[in-house]
């Protein structure tokens, strides 16, 4: 079993014999997440953190686990509420309580703590009222109305470039892989949506040997795609000519009942949007005469006219955020850490609503992960500063 | 002779013999402009220009030429000031003349036509006062404060993507490989610099076979021109490895002193920048024990200790948009165009500063090219209008 | 559990209850093989085996099941000998027997059955003399002296393409991100070996955002991988700038003691070459502090001045082929089956030697995988022909 | 006017006032062709040809000046007969002459010369009977049956990645971007011909930004193209859809009339092959209404319907060897010399038949030019030499 994937789930009671084993996981990550280790020395030494009880809505992985622990070692009175439905790491559960002191709660409980501030994945917390919250930070959230301010983690360009483009690019085509032993090269991958995920797949896709066809709504985005290499269709000439299709646009229908009608037998349909209608699962039944669960995440539908069409994930979003490689993660961790820093000195004159990651953190991490790499990069010397900002005319 | 070159330049007098081969130019060059001859069609039905006098401060090219000549079809009252010190290219300049009734005027007698309207280039005509001038578009200009609204042609889009990146990509890799006769594949190029020209040079030297090294001063960019595939070090550390040098920041001094003593022999130093002073040549030519001209527009600095370095234009910023292929160009005409369309219908609502291309156009611009492509792309269907706007939670 | 993967191996005795689960694994992984189907249908229209005894010397997978099958409906009576010391899927054994007929043997029963034709991987069950045996085709084996002809499976171009470049460039970043969770963008692959397999993995190393390094014994191959747009240096140099070390030599301590000294901390060895001491892990034995297995097939190696060094399967080369994916097993095992055709049909002329596969097999291989693909190419018209035969100057 | 360019050509009378400006030419490409100059300081030392008589039946570049000089530094009596038809650059002439004694002689001259070794381009020379010969190198030209040992330089791996690969993957686009102005991003080029040439043209156009197709004949090879991250399709399917054309296969109509019935508007047509028949330009012309040359190289045919299609060099081959960067024509002098050196120490005892250059000099070439560019490759331990030798079984 690999170590960052979860022995035992969904305990009713803590076991604390597995803190051992989760200990371990947590180190290992850990090792992988060189960004969130600096946030983590600063923190120890300035305890920004000191006194304030925080709440984390958070998937537990060994990621967010190391998250954990970094604020606490900043000073945080901190506790876990893992969203309804969630997997809950037995192990991982077990090491932070023991090791790090840090609770798992219910919702209810957790609230009920009266924390200052949160973080969270999703938005489910931050959707009721809580009564003396300061702020918060939020990944995979959609803009709300909130009575305190909100950073939202998803529009840090760091993170975008990590976790949106790149990350996404990897992660998504390695989970295809892992799910069906598709040969890449030569086949002719269908996108759906050229933003910053459908440009991270598209890269990696053509680095992989796959020919690739964008489809989009926007006429600018689908220039870019063209220019990139990528070759530019509607859905409805894609559809006949795709072995392997790749939603990510955030809209519903995308592949519809007229594109099913011209698949190929064999074409795989693959959702990565935010939106969980992207590939009409409805109007594909309607039209099939059988389907199965061929492999684990791997369903076959079986049209009338005897094509077989098989669809990911029954049409949910692969690729949640644990199939992000860690290196990613860690960008993304880190974003939470000095996010949740940046409200603890500024909230008070931050208007409530939602926030960008301001733009010296997300520099900042850029920063950090380019120390880890031990990459140097250039400084602006006094005379270029000052003609930068003069312009060449005065100078 | 190349067709889009120029058989006699700078002209004392109109010589109206060399209208043929100047019309013959101009028409060549609009066949791969279909973008402008679409907005040319519709200003020829529709007439937004009509009546209105119209000063064109531009390089004259047979892009420009068709420019001028669509603005004329729509009604305009045109005429072209080729800034002071450029080629006034005799056979475009006769067929102009002749053959569209289009005239050259030194600046201060076309201003002293009245223009109620200025396309421009670099923006020296702009920088004095014009009364009654209504508005103007900008391209390659830094912004100042006028008292009418100018609409900055570099910030759309699919200019930048076409002009910026993509266009300068190929243009200056092409430009390099006619001064130098160098072979790009397994060279290591250096770049300066990871806006959209240095990405767009970057990318296509990676597609050339040759090793890239970027350098940043912004952490953010750096981790973007690593994650691309590109390394990233400082310019000290890069400049004893590199064959290329390519600036394109904007800056001053970009390579200085300090990096010219760690060159190979027979590295070759280009600018492609706005700044001319990314190079440092006084401190080179300080080290230098003599210097010459080798071929055209490459000057060969011998070091003291006997290191040969190359350096093309001057240090002055290749690649002037001339270089640019018509297909790139044509985008931004078109910019101009309907920019200038927009203008008279909406200046006396618009503030006097410097305005975005508005996104409409920008859209309309990347719609047109598709359709000369025959590309079709895929447009919102009513519920997928709906669903973006009300998003999954609501349907 | 994936369907392509064992639900229950190494079984004492046959389980015929397994047979329903084994049949679904062979059907699902047979509609990803189209070549071998193409063949397959020929087969079963010509018998070109009909009444010969066939041994088979194959790990059992789905893949190889399906050659099985084909052979047997091309009339053989066909058995199968797993190689000692490899699993034994107890669903695939239990539907070969059940469903088609096909029984697994250990290799002194298999031999006494006095098999005419032998198709082997390894070259075990070749090594001992065979009485009456009349020909066999081999993969992963190295030339020796028999006396019969052998057909190098090998040595087909369209199999290099497939299985050892391609083929190989797809499954071993596979095989690596399972393992170890690794963000391939804008990290360093040094790649010891440009050869087939080298030539596959540094493409798509690039292909998905890493610099890769070159190492090589050979100036020609050198300079290919130059030219490709990757770096080239000596493994002393390359030792200490890599995050992923990948060596496909077939040759011993590449990386060896001097270069163990050099590597980064974090640094993971891979070997992917047909040598299994590619990686000198004695050598790193000594210089490290402790070892210990950290996930399945990473071990961790503590070095005494605290660097951690991770070796991934023991320095055994990974990939072994049922990593690859189907449709590259596709193109092989038709290769099999094709050529034990021609055996049958030409051994009784063809020298006792080892054979590479016949062009035309080669050819009909490449064929019919465009066939499958929907592929057209051109074909020579006879005035064409008449031209490539008498050249241009007699046109 | 660019220094390797021929400033006065075809002179009636050798001009030796033209020998300044023609040595700073042959000066300045000799600076980039190191591995050249590396044979060359070999040669001054050994003298190899010390009393020979050398003829070189080579078109008179630059790069072709420096070979000539080696060879006479090498103790040759060498002297240059220029094929009829070709350039005579003065400047060259005028310094071959003056600086270093080699002179220019019409074929029937030089022939009296009574040559003892021949270095020729296209074989004209070779056609006739030359008394005394005792053996000759050959470059662009076709097996035949010589009484003499010919060793071809064409066929040599190294010249093969650099001088049809590398190279021409280059100097056919810029070739194109020279006569065109095309913007490559975005666009359909269509390869006939999937060899060392089109491998190198589709890969360089790839990286471009443009969308490769590739036709072929030959099944493997085509597989080969479509993993490689291009399209493949037959011809017929591909006229309909591409905006450029370039054959590389050596065969005659490769594109002809049922293709030109299908061409878009505005397609371009280019051959790169061996065989100037490539384009059909007999059937072209007669479905065309009208041609006529609209920019030099450029031929734009007018089809019956209104289409315009454009040729470029009347269909004959583009990118002679002067089109080649110079680094790439460096490793072919190289091997002219090489194999020259050779054929002088073992003619004798070589069979009167073409010969490939030996494998000894493809790698001491390869080596050289890696020396050149500073990099450093590995050498076999001996402990390694044995392993490989023996094989793992006996390790």
């Amino acid at each position: 079993m690999a170590m960052n994937e979860d022995p035992i789930v969904d305990p009713d009671i803590l076991d604390l014999g597995l803190a051992e084993p989760g200990r371990r996981r947590i180190e290992w990550v850990c090792q992988s997440m060189p960004v969130l280790q600096a946030v983590r020395k600063s923190f120890i030494k300035a305890q920004p953190l000191a006194g304030f009880r925080v709440l984390a809505g958070f998937l537990l992985t060994p990621e967010t686990a190391n998250l954990l622990i970094t604020l606490r070692d900043g000073g945080a009175q901190i506790s876990v509420a893992i969203p309804a439905g969630s997997l809950k790491p037995a192990d991982l559960l077990a090491s932070l309580s023991k090791d790090y002191g840090i609770s798992h709660l219910p919702a209810p409980a957790a609230l009920a703590g009266e924390p200052q501030w949160v973080l969270e994945q999703g938005g489910r917390l931050l959707a009721d009222p809580i009564p003396g919250l300061l702020g918060a930070t939020l990944e995979w959230g959609s803009p709300k109305n909130y009575p305190f301010p909100v950073i939202s983690i998803d529009q840090a360009l760091t993170t975008r470039l990590f976790d949106h483009r790149y990350g996404v690019g990897q992660s998504v085509l390695d989970g295809i892989l892992r799910c069906t032993n598709l040969f890449l090269s030569g086949i002719t991958v269908v996108i759906a949506g050229y933003r910053w995920c459908g440009r991270g797949i598209a890269t990696r896709a053509r680095g992989m040997g796959a020919s690739v066809v964008v489809t989009e709504i926007d006429p600018t985005r689908a220039l870019e795609a063209l220019m990139d290499g990528n070759r530019v269709m509607s859905m409805a000439e894609a559809a006949a000519i795709g072995d392997l299709f790749i939603t990510a646009t955030g809209n519903k229908n995308v592949i519809g009942r007229d594109h099913f009608e011209r698949l190929k037998s064999g074409a795989i349909l693959v959702n990565v949007g935010h939106s969980p209608a992207e590939i009409d699962l409805g109007a594909l039944d309607r039209i099939a005469s059988s389907h199965r669960t061929i492999r684990e995440s791997v369903e076959e539908y079986v049209l009338r006219d005897g094509r077989r069409i098989q669809v990911l994930a029954e049409g949910q979003p692969i690729n949640a955020a644990t199939g992000q490689p860690t290196a990613v993660r860690d960008i993304t961790m880190a974003m939470h850490a000095l996010s949740l820093e940046h409200l603890t000195k500024n909230a008070a004159e931050m208007p409530p609503c939602i926030h960008p990651v301001p733009e010296e953190i997300d520099r900042q991490v850029a920063r950090l992960k380019l120390d880890a790499l031990g990459l140097k990069i250039d400084r602006l010397t006094p005379e270029q500063e000052v003609y930068l900002a003069t312009g060449p005319e005065a100078n």
